[in-house]
């Protein structure tokens, strides 16, 4: 029998329906931020992806090459070709340019609970603003977005890129030797970066210190510990997400997130309920556009992980409000089938959703199915009642039945 | 730079909200006919394409190997996936299944004027219906859906695989003899039949009537030429489309489709203003199921070709509703921006769309700016106005101005 690839999902109507309105959600939040849709293709030049992240991507792409030769690949994230469309397409509009964006990404990896070949990403770039109030907005968009889903249990943290990168730089790093130690730090692999910083001559008393700023976590408070313009800065983001209702804003030094070309802000959000793949949404400021032959740009940006974060939902049992199909039309003789048809277009038209019997079954079994689909009301058509221009509506729930003539009708169900 | 790849698009915030719209056009009418959404991957393995479309596709598709050496393609259409999809995890549901579709296929040719590589389809299948009932419940659905999009000039056109086949049988030609000469009818390539029919021993008056036949287009009284039971199914679903309001069906014996899984009805619709390329939907009702290894199962679906009905639509000067961006906040002074961003998220948490000039303009080009994005309104928040609790509001068409109260400000774009 045919199967669907491993690690890909197919999406039935129910869990369909779900998605859908969830994803209707975070749109309408991101047009109500003044946020744009764009779009862009499946695949892409995999040169893009090993520019953004390295050559080491390519081990997790779906890579192949066209019949011309190039190198494509299913796009394993939304941040590249989005701001490569900026730069082709949109680099000329007036700034800032808002844009948000929708759709599959692929990641050729074992599947795992919460992680599939095939995954959806919302994500959202603000391109060309600048300042604390770029940042405080794509933050706020995030959390209005999370905020919105319903999901009760979830963590915002803030960090800045700078004040790791200024601290190493203080102790002589030179900044083509930081990559690595913010990656260590980044997973808090203490143990891993020790030897690495004391191979660069970093003192005790320093490493100490570093690994201290790392673990700074805590409410604004905690920015004592940056003195500074990048203070004041994180400072003046938190300000700002407080006025915009988003105020349990956790600061944490330690976010630095895995990708050298951010450049200030960084963030991250976590339903604690996921357990050890509870990140939810990371995002920050950062300079991209250049790499894909642009202009330099203040960039502020954000991906969701939607199956992730529906996961968490699931796990707080959340439930979405369900479509329901108005009408069922039975028709209870063959003779009627062509008077059964007019019915259910009318409805239709006036935009009421409508099912009718295609299966010829008896009115016992008709209204059982009629049950199953989730109907409202049934309209049984029969030739007697036909002749006297009324057909008999049946309240599903109730079971009460009345007869409405059959210019009625529609008005019965709009009212 | 970075560059997409050839026969991709990007889709520009304009395009994407004029695409989104049609979308949600499409997607309500399945919803008021009582179709539900599923979902299938975006590839698939190249067996499932090659078992419903023949070796030949390979060609045509973007075909690789995953890493377990298995052949993966990305899909060219979605019916296939579709009804693997069924036998997978629907067979068992309560018949018939009401199914709709849509996502982008991929197709390795030249681009050219309305085809693309990276293309968009809509399709619906009722699978388990059985006869003229949910062969009309199918075609009423297109014809509806491409009624809401608004477009104008369009014809359906319904013929029946089967009064060809049983012409050719009567006429000495077995079943698996018929492919070849179905395609070359499908084309109206009479010329190249001819030769292939006298081959088989068919004399040149039962060629004259074959060809004949193929040529015969016209309203229900066409059906004449169709005696027996063909004939009176197609009449039965004439009466039924009738009732539903899609009156304006041609019959046109001609029209094949070129695959050999079609069984009995097969259907077309065209926008004759898109030249050669005009066809915008196609379907019948066909025998795929077991294909897949499932049981055989009654089916009728049609797939819709979303980029082209689009351009057919361009091409009738449709417009569709924009969406208004409806508030620009425009902070005076940089000591009222945490201010700003209280106001603007108010109106955002009540679902007012609201952008804020976060580039430090001044007035005059924050006020350009606002009618550059197509704000209706701007709300100019200055520290003296903050002091009375008020803002001003300006008309960004009449350029009236007014003082509201800042408590009263969602109220006056909710009124």
């Amino acid at each position: 029998m045919a199967q669907r690839p491993r690690g890909t999902r197919d999406f039935l109507p129910d869990e369909m329906e779900r998605r859908r309105h969830y994803e209707g959600v975070l749109r309408r939040r991101a047009e109500t931020f003044g946020f744009r849709e764009i779009s862009t293709p499946i695949f892409e030049e995999t040169e893009l992806f090993v520019a953004r992240s390295g050559p080491n991507i390519v081990e997790e792409l779906y890579a192949f090459e066209d019949k011309g030769g190039r190198g494509i690949s299913l796009r394993p994230e939304l941040t590249a070709p989005a701001i490569r469309l900026y730069v082709n397409g949109m680099s000329n509009d007036p700034k800032p340019v808002k844009a948000f964006y929708f759709g599959q990404c692929f990641r050729y990896e074992r599947p795992q609970s919460g992680r599939y070949r095939e995954f959806f990403q919302f994500g959202a770039e603000l391109i060309g603003g600048s300042g604390p109030e770029s940042d405080a907005e794509v933050i706020a968009l995030a959390a209005a977005m999370v905020r919105d889903l319903g999901l009760k249990n979830y963590k915002v943290r803030l960090g800045h890129i700078g004040v790791l990168r200024d601290r190493l730089a203080s102790v002589g790093i030179p900044g083509d030797g930081m990559a690595e130690i913010l990656q260590k730090l980044d997973k808090k692999a203490f143990d891993e970066a020790r030897p690495i910083l004391e191979s660069r001559g970093v003192g005790d008393a320093d490493i100490e210190s570093i690994f201290g700023l790392v673990s700074t976590v805590g409410g604004p408070e905690v920015l004592s510990a940056v003195p500074g313009e990048i203070g004041e800065y994180m400072g003046r983001v938190l300000a700002l997400l407080d006025a915009m209702g988003v105020g349990d804003v956790e600061v944490d030094l330690g976010v630095v997130r895995g990708l050298d070309y951010y450049t200030g802000i960084v963030f991250e959000m976590e339903a604690p309920a996921l357990g050890a793949e509870k990140q939810i949404c990371g995002g920050g400021s950062y300079a991209l556009a250049e790499v894909f032959g642009g202009e330099p740009v203040f960039t502020t940006g954000f991906a969701i992980g939607f199956d992730r974060i529906l996961l968490a939902m699931e796990k707080e049992g959340l439930e979405h409000p369900r479509k329901a199909l108005r009408a069922y039309i039975v028709p209870v003789s063959d003779d009627v089938r062509v008077e059964a048809a007019r019915i259910v277009a009318s409805l239709r038209d006036a935009g009421i959703s409508a099912d009718i019997d295609l299966m010829d079954r008896k009115m016992g079994r008709a209204l059982k199915h009629a049950s199953s689909v989730g109907a409202e009301k049934a309209v049984i058509v029969g030739a007697k009642e036909l002749s006297q221009g009324v057909a008999t509506v049946r309240d599903m729930e109730s079971g009460e039945q009345s007869e409405v003539p059959l210019d009625c009708l529609v008005d019965h169900f709009l009212s």
